[in-house]
């Protein structure tokens, strides 16, 4: 078991909960050079992970005694993804605020779980469905071909460049002026993603991500044809 | 029940599965206008939303009967947001593509469960917990606010302004020739994200929005100091 | 585990699920020389039909993994005989899909189970239950010892002969212009069945097989006191 | 309720048990005139055939009160079509023996399920799932489109025409002598099926109905290149 | 195992199901110097009488291979006291009947069930809760001490010596004149039971069994002041 | 509900839980003239014996209230016929004597719950089960017809006359002397029982009830021919 | 339902979970004037303490909309009397916390429960089962008669007065010096509890309550002769 | 195991169920020098306690020969610390009664409960919840800060020392006269508590416990502010 002290700036994290959400998580943790401790009480999912993670475990997080056998207070960071059984994500939580790692992430299922993990004392609370469904909501009507609200009421959205901004600078398009949005970026048939700027001129089959106020986004896709 | 012949440009949808994906989902597009009728087979759960859908009905979307019986069939649109039971998943989504629903949006719970929504005729393919694992990977070191992911290989990420660009137009910071990424919004203290060109000058206490290639998004956000 | 090249000629067959409807099909092949690789995730299953099948294996068939250890994808013919378990049924034979296996042939409980299975990808689904219900309905009379529907349309039947058609030949009973069937096989008592011309005379005491269309097979039938 | 006296000849019959194999049945009964009294203790799968049968009940057949109320001894003829549940089954074939219903059908799902029906007192046994497996058997290797034992050791099958027997009399291809088999029906391209003689001439493209020898039937389709 | 010609006057059974009937059972047969054969598949009551009976064996007794093994077939005699599951009751009894087990025993929760049991071909049918149930009916008035129905309408009753008899010869007191009841045996005060004839003379305390119709018993009982 | 006071000599009794063993005796005490209340949390098994039992009632006999309602208190005789669950049992029986119910006979399904039963303060206590196998234990070898031990040491056996004391006085055939047993009742053939003296002379086919120690009845009917 | 202002004063409480402890208390106080709203999900418990408690209601106190019905957010004072369900409990305290209700009561059913509640934001919580293990703890040598803990370190304890005491001023005896324990209250026989002075002398037959330090109370107890 | 005589002044003690009541209770005695046999048929949380206690052991309480193995019958002492399940607690308690342990304390969850083990013959019997209940009642007003009733009519509360007492001698108070409650204990301000005497001066901050008539104690408590 690993046998650190705690230093916030450390690639260094625990997983607890190897599910959908905490395995996609701690894997991608691990492509990017971090050192994972993924746990969780279902010897299947470990061993799943076992080769792609640094360490893995298979324990009981609500059990306080196995906790500090893995050494988990000597984390600086901890991501609680369990979600199905509410009772297990807060004990889970709580052992962990108890042992003072600094920086808990907490998946939650509802609100008030949230909530909960909250009043108990995670750092950061997730909602993955909820927030998946209010994303989607955005791409059902097919005029945008992704979404994504950075903070409540500024949003980016990923569009085919509209007909009526073609072949003209994006300047002389006034579509900052006519509807509040920028283009931000934009991709070129067979190309990657650049920065657009006032002077950039959109093409036919062009992909562009746009910029601005939640509205002014959504009104700006709407009124495109595609 | 609604009695419509479908149009592809009506703002209409049909939502099966009212759990936290679905309802989040539904109640985001009721608020944009959108005419929703939410459908469960938990009587609770369609009460919770009978007031803030246009329609809810309870019944079982495995019985081909009963989606006939609410029109399942002229709506141009569905989301099947079955997320615990595969089984109703894939009987839901055969059905609605026998009945010929043109755009069907599908909750997955796993790779496989998406791969048969696919083969089974599902238009798009949703995984909120596989998603949101990934994208909560990029913020749990801190240095990230947000982050997403736009498509394979291209960014955007919200961070505190870094103190080596402070005091001086983005131009002269050459973070773009340094980093591979642009900014693409600022949001100053007290106020709300605007756009960013290449004279704007950031101040301390800002938050910017960059854009660029995942790795460089990734790789300025974790050089910066916060 | 067998380490082969997909061959169609080859008398090589992997039967996933061995119940009622699978075991009886590996054991008839068996018999007939086939090469049976039988998998089950019940293991008192599998050890019943160890020494009757040439490999047999516990194994999860929702698992990919363990599916190739076996080589299932070297098969160029499987059977998805699961029957009670919707999902691992439509799982395994997405899988097998996926892995290229050129004939498939599924069994499913339920109209729509076999729809599914064949929007996943199988080639012949079988439904037990429901053909063998209707060609019991035309046993229960008593009037037919057997009857089977080959396709849609045409049947054939098993009588007694009948009392009017004895003792000439069949051609004088004119029976096929009277009832629009065919006396095809006879069988003497105490004889096996044989095949019938126009000139055979039958006797009382032999069972006859006729053929022709479903309305007529029944008709005559039901023409005759047994 | 019906109340009838028993009469062997009349089209009425009880059907115990409405799941895949009982309803088709059912169903194929009346859809040819008889009047058929469905029962099942499963109050939806009743609702589902109330109108496509003459009658149908809630109850459950092991209640000999319940039984008689409908008039179960007032049958000539009863089909048990309970599967799943093995004492259920046993204790209705009971009950029906001991009210002297002279013609039992009873479907099991093992081969020792089977024998207690008939120490019990059942006068036929079915094993869907048992013969269909054997069925198909036959019919994996593709070289046969449809297969059936009428008795033991003698089959018919169904095949594409054989490049080997095509323009010539049947009679001068000697497929009898040679194979043990007599071809009885053709069905040519866009045709239905019709008697076969020695005078027919079979085209490319025909199907045939073999009969013969199990042997012999499986022999001819194996030899042939399809 | 076992390995045991089958004669029918040797003292060796088989018992099926060790609960309270087949325990009781099988250890009153072992302290008379039967060879008992104990069989369940519940590891915990095997272990239990493992010392007590003369063999023991853990196997799931609706499992013909099983009962082979344990030479089942051997035995002339055989007790089938599974109780609570009436599936495995009657399997097992349907395997027993069938390997030609000359004597089986077989016990019943319900009337049903025994007449099941007696269709496959149990010898004799023990109803242990139904006959207990109405013996002990005989006893909850108090004027009977114990009372035995040792076929239809003949019956065995202990009771107190009645005050009406005491001091006389049985012959004296008319009694089988009056009741139609026989004192059969008398136990004295400190003493064991013992015959008695029509000289016999009763005392105060002394305990009786009195033969008789069943009514008879019973109003005899009925009609003395304990 | 009955209103009565407790009068040790009225033909009233409590009958709680009517499956087997109290349904039997229920009824048993019914026929003779009994008023019984019949009383189980099963609406099932109260509806099945409303018409036979003079009052039925469905009520939790664990609840003081619901007994009191229907007078519990009130009855001098009760039986608690409750097998399968030990606590249901325990809880009646304790509040029963708590009550003052001054004649309680308690059905236990160990001896453990019978001693238990006993503490609590129940009058009587039954083992079905176990006493039933140890009867059936005398009658498997088929040299007894039935056998009942009425207290210990002293048994009552009914078996056919053997050979030996055909044709003779019983006297004569010293019997009683030879096997310490007392022949007390005798069945010629066609006829009921009755009683038999020391002048009886037996027939072939006659049956016959013997009275001795437990041991003498047993050699007695091991040592005929039957 | 009440409509009340919150006063910090009113004999008005909320009572969650009317199992033993929850109902205890409600009745408690109720006895004692307060008016009591009693809530539980088991229409069972509420209808028993229907007519004791002031107002009681169905409800899933998991439920905000449920709460707010109710009027739980206008009470001072709460108990959340939950005790199986972890998750329930924690809910619960949850919302009442957010609710702003001022003195909210929570027992737990371990530490880490205990700890859970209190990082929610309960007031108070209690743990009965485990502080009713330390009180009995004192009692199970039979030397004192009951015993409590008011805080860490102090213990009141009773006992039968012991020998060495009897017949002299509790000052003559010492008991304070020698035991450091405080004689502060002296029951007579026959009579109730009273105050103990210095002056007081004990008899044979009194029972004492003393103070002192957790140790000093112990040893006291132990040191005497009962 | 321990080979014991049974010595009613040894400080050994059998405690079965390690539950929060049980395992309390054991530690308790453990940290107090006695011998604790601590069992429990979880293998979890006999492992929790199995340093902290002197003997655990893994064993099925009512199982008889168990307990014998480990040697129950050999303590005078024994607790039932079993609740959740009413059939274990009684069938353990029955066993030790029989067994002849002098000095049985068991836990019950309702006094029925209780009552069935006082008549099994358990001679103590504690109802944790309930009397934790009714303590808890007299402090959700926030005037007590703990109370106990050491027997029906008489307690012992602790309170703030209230305003009115503050400044002059107990005596002076007359706080004796007018509330009918001696003040016995009083606790400084950073001090512990110590006996008081009528000479005592309570200050501001001080805490005491008084003791007195149950209601005394009650009024005494609301009639001061706190």
């Amino acid at each position: 078991m690993p046998n650190h002290e705690r230093r916030d700036d450390e690639k260094r994290i625990l997983v607890i909960g190897l599910g959908r959400f905490g395995s996609s998580l701690a894997l991608e943790l691990a492509r990017r050079g971090w050192e994972v401790l993924g746990m969780d009480s279902n010897p299947r999912l470990v061993q799943t992970y076992a080769d792609a993670l640094t360490h893995t475990v298979i324990a009981d997080s609500t059990d306080e005694e196995a906790l500090r056998q893995v050494g988990a207070h000597q984390f600086a960071r901890a991501v609680v993804a369990i979600g199905t059984h509410l009772e297990e994500s807060i004990l889970t939580t709580s052992l962990l605020v108890d042992m003072g790692v600094g920086n808990i992430w907490a998946k939650a299922t509802s609100r008030r779980h949230g909530r909960i993990l909250e009043q108990v004392g995670a750092h950061h609370v997730v909602l993955p469905e909820h927030d998946m469904g209010e994303r989607v909501a955005h791409l059902v009507s097919g005029r945008m071909l992704d979404y994504v609200e950075l903070e409540e009421g500024f949003a980016l959205g990923k569009t085919k460049a509209p007909k009526e901004l073609l072949g003209r600078t994006l300047q002389e398009t006034r579509v900052r002026q006519r509807y509040g949005i920028t283009v931000v970026s934009v991709k070129r048939v067979g190309a990657s993603f650049t920065y657009a700027t006032q002077e950039t001129i959109l093409h036919k089959g062009d992909q562009i991500v746009v910029a601005g106020r939640t509205d002014d986004v959504e009104r700006f896709a709407e009124s495109q044809r595609p």
